[in-house]
């Protein structure tokens, strides 16, 4: 069978992976490289995933060492074949290049082994931890990456708009959670959410009604949930919703290498007037920091004027979790779900245009379930952009209004 | 809200995990001890996910480490709350543990820097990679283990039932995809094949049709694909599944902890001779394996014997991939999909009896796609015994019998 030609870089995408790469030199001494093999790095500095290396120097054009598949021929990027990483040096001299005095390698994503082994490779240079420097260049976005994102956005508001459709009464939370998958999946969403860590193990998102919400999580996720299984415990647990519950909807935006975050609340029936303040609460949150969120402050200030805001309307004991709070009330989004900067009290990290964050005020309500609102934002220069469009108001199943209290 | 007691050693699982435990402790050097805090190796290790890390010293008890969730009491195991690693030294000197002269660490599953902190507990300690040791204990599995894993055979035979009625004519093998992964999700499966390593990275497992499978794969699977998307380049391609196409399913068995590897196939139309030729190939494979893979000997030679045959039918180009060809012809499985030992020609790992593996010899035919079965079985003293039982000949699509060709 014979294979078309397929360039690494893929086509129309060269201006593209060029501004990447230039967002990772930029942060680079002279005299030093970075040797990238982690998969989302990958993808980020050539527009495809493969199994290999990809070698970025301080100074000179990138070298893509490529392990598998074989089948990349005809684009204009320097790119080698290599059965295993010790053939790396002695290419790059063939190539011309300098053995570099400092070699980043990603510390904080490879093994251990697989870190040593690289080390090896360069016996004479000081090894850096590149995660850093990597994690800053895809913190911002290009243009490119924002209308993925946009598009990301609109698939899930476009699932999200058949949820109420989809619940019937005496349904559980996981039977529910089956049918947005389907929704999700059929409008393209990928079904592999990818994560920072291993400290976030999910399957296509969470789905979280009533007291299950209370359940504290080992995860490092917003929101809890004793899960289907002891192995996998977040999300949704398998009851039948109740109909004064609120169920959250917190299910996976990736259409493409991007994703987008949304979390939207519906229920079947009435809800007691704390969960209905603390779901606008959550909505004024939101509003003050899409003004409030301009370039230049520092990301912890969005954290603290959340927590006063909360603090200030007496919904402190449910804010981010009721047995067990979360630490922060949003992150970065992109190419993995937790990306920089996490919104923290600690990140004082600068906010800066291009950047995107989902913020995510919800509060645990004993009794009723979770309220709240995430939005995915883009940080422009008079504030937040949202680019997750769907009506942020709790709202009622379909079918549901003629039940029984 | 008022929390249940919950010990972090299920009820009930007291003496399964003990027998983990021993598992790891036999292979330990005297005054040596295992630091343990991969998710999947707590998880063996407590029978129960949390964040935090597990001590298991060559002589006495386990200890665990629980940085959260803090719900857990009344259990009878040694356990203390902690904040960070660092508080753990000093907590062993007060629980009366000797500190050891060698600890293992997992260093081909956790990263660099975290590998490196938790070294530096331990100033005065050889340290070893414990991937090996723990990786051995999984391997030969419980009989518990094996009762989870025939559950999990038994509801994916299930979700296969339904796989000829959910075929419509002109379906993309996303589509059939998708309908395919709700009906496992509605049996139990959760939905989240956990992997070791970052090279297979895939949603709820692979559907490919027609030459699809003949794209090759960055990743260690044993089949390709092109993917939904170049950032997930792995399975089901989008494309209308042809009449004269074969449709090979290889989804996800995981409902609990563990999971079961299966994969068949369907077709709506005839196919070639070469196409039947192979498949009863596979299927002769399978049945020579399982009479001849008896515990003591060498995994390797299951791979050889495999090659052998299939070479002998003259059909070794098309075997385990055409353009691209897998090393392997199968692997362990349980709470990862990619357990050891590796079928494959230098494993040296002795068969021995409790050894879970999945086997699956197939073949690409180009113009027509993927045939072969694969099945996972459980060594015993006089083979192999199947617990994926589902019929192995290549099935016909419900509806597919009055369409043209």
């Amino acid at each position: 069978m014979e294979k078309n030609i397929i360039s690494l870089v893929p086509t129309g995408l060269e201006g593209e992976i060029r501004l990447h790469i230039e967002k990772v030199k930029r942060q680079l001494e002279p005299g030093s490289a970075l040797l990238v093999s982690g998969n989302v790095n990958v993808f980020y500095t050539t527009g495809r995933f493969f199994r290999g290396y990809v070698w970025i120097p301080a100074e000179g054009e990138p070298v893509y060492f490529v392990v598998k598949p074989r089948v990349y021929s005809g684009g204009t990027e320097k790119m080698e074949y290599i059965r295993k990483p010790e053939q790396i040096p002695s290419l790059l001299v063939e190539m011309g290049y300098e053995m570099p005095r400092k070699v980043g390698l990603e510390e904080s994503e490879l093994t251990y082994n697989d870190t040593l082994r690289l080390m090896k490779l360069f016996p004479d240079a000081e090894v850096f931890d590149s995660t850093p420097v990597l994690r800053n260049a895809r913190m911002v976005k290009t243009p490119m990456e924002i209308e993925l994102m946009r598009y990301d956005g609109e698939r899930q508001a476009q699932a999200y708009s058949k949820v109420s459709g989809l619940y019937r009464s005496g349904m559980t939370d996981v039977e529910l959670q089956i049918e947005i998958e389907r929704e999700l999946r059929k409008l393209g969403c990928l079904g592999y959410p990818r994560v920072a860590g291993n400290l976030m193990e999910i399957n296509m998102g969470s789905v979280l009604a009533g007291d299950n919400a209370d359940t504290p999580s080992p995860y490092e996720f917003a929101m809890g949930g004793a899960g289907a299984d002891p192995s996998l415990p977040g999300g949704a647990d398998g009851h039948v919703i109740g109909r004064h519950e609120t169920v959250m909807i917190d299910m996976n935006g990736s259409f493409n290498a991007y994703q987008t975050d949304m979390t939207r609340v519906w229920t079947a029936g009435e809800l007691p007037e704390l969960a209905e303040k603390a779901q606008r609460c959550s909505e004024r949150i939101l509003r003050t920091l899409e003004r409030e969120a301009l370039p230049g402050r520092e990301v912890c200030e969005l954290y603290f004027r959340a927590v006063e805001i909360a603090e200030g309307e007496g919904l402190k004991d449910y804010f981010m979790g009721h047995s067990q709070q979360s630490g922060f009330i949003g992150h970065g989004v992109g190419i993995e779900l937790n990306e920089q900067p996490p919104v923290a009290p600690r990140c004082k990290t600068v906010l800066q245009e291009g950047m995107t964050l989902a913020l995510e005020p919800k509060f645990v309500i004993p009794g009723t379930g979770p309220v709240g609102v995430e939005n995915t934002y883009v940080v422009r220069a008079d504030g937040l952009e949202c680019i997750t469009h769907f009506p942020e108001a709790i709202q009622k199943f379909d079918g549901a209004t003629d039940q029984q209290g």
